[in-house]
């Protein structure tokens, strides 16, 4: 933890139905490509010089920083949604942004507003935009589901 | 925190009553031998190779990784539990899964919920269950109380 | 993470408003200076030893460590707190505490409680409390608004 900074990231993104709210959440994080490792939340900083990569086959077990957005619901035929946005600096000195967001509704609405939450992120920084990613899935829901989009850091 | 994968694990619970929600949280820390650490809550697997040990006395003031339920209610009378169960694989070079729940009812109902939501996750993965470990613990409210169960992992 | 202890720390605050809740607690911890950093969120030692300094410029997109409590409302009017106290021990090798609070209500009254708790907490410890730190702000919502205060912990 301490001292440590992130050199890669990547997007990954997940849905799946399960036997609890937990179960279902666990499954869209194996979707995501990220059910075997320990997620540590964190609030939500691309570092300075932190490259994007496909996704990665992460060691088993091991601890992994990530911020994510997720959401669960056991309302049938309820349509849930959870995206995360980066954007990037024009100067490649400063850090990049995360934002996350979930609630019910279609993913393009979904993603539209964490597009946005991100873009109003750098205007209280006052910096320029530099490019501007994103990701989001929707769930619909059968008995018990869960969404999941996340930006993982990575050494 | 990154590539940082842990070699050990114990279970832990502890319940107390406080003055607040969150002195009661910390006093079932205290009782279960983790009070003066600092937890960091990660999702929810045991490495491969990670071997179970008796609970180890951690150095004050660490940062330790953990997967926990925990609840919290003031309602005098009311009975709250929380459980932690570890579903470890038949092939041990995968990794274990770790589920958490809590909620109102007896220690009894919460520990079978959270056995069967590790069984679940692993059936979700395709995998034999070779052992599944799990500890449970209930608190009966005075007025402030709170229910800790927790897989801590070190190093 | 495993293993690590952190050696100093600072206390943080910062209110804001925001475009959305997130975008409020964004701008809360861009004006505690935490907000370019990616925190991870901890229960609630300072270790033994650990020196308080004056808040330190983090390395942008760091990995850190922190006891926060947040707030966020969109009730125009309303005014909302956040503190943290940290009590620390007359023996000098053991551990201080730090509680977090937030609710609706005036920063002198949240403090109040916030160091209550933390009093409290040696209490429960049977420990002597050498000092009680304690920071506290509150914000009076305009559109969507947030109240922050964090003990960073590094090293």
């Amino acid at each position: 933890m301490i001292f440590k900074i992130p050199t890669r990231y990547f997007l990954a993104s997940g849905v799946s139905e399960g036997f609890t709210p937990l179960n279902a959440f666990d499954g869209a994080l194996l979707q995501a490509g990220i059910g075997n490792t320990n997620i540590v939340k964190m609030s939500s900083i691309v570092p300075p010089h932190c490259k994007l990569v496909a996704p990665i086959a992460l060691p088993p077990g091991a601890l992994v920083p990530a911020a994510y957005a997720a959401i669960t619901s056991d309302v049938p035929g309820e349509i849930i949604s959870a995206g995360v946005a980066i954007a990037l600096p024009e100067d490649e000195n400063q850090n990049g942004l995360i934002m996350e967001y979930s609630a019910k509704g279609e993913r393009h609405k979904i993603e539209e507003i964490v597009r946005n939450m991100a873009v109003e992120g750098m205007k209280l920084r006052g910096w320029e935009i530099k490019d501007l990613k994103s990701i989001a899935i929707e769930c619909k829901i059968k008995k018990i589901g869960a969404a999941l989009a996340a930006v993982v850091l990575w050494d």
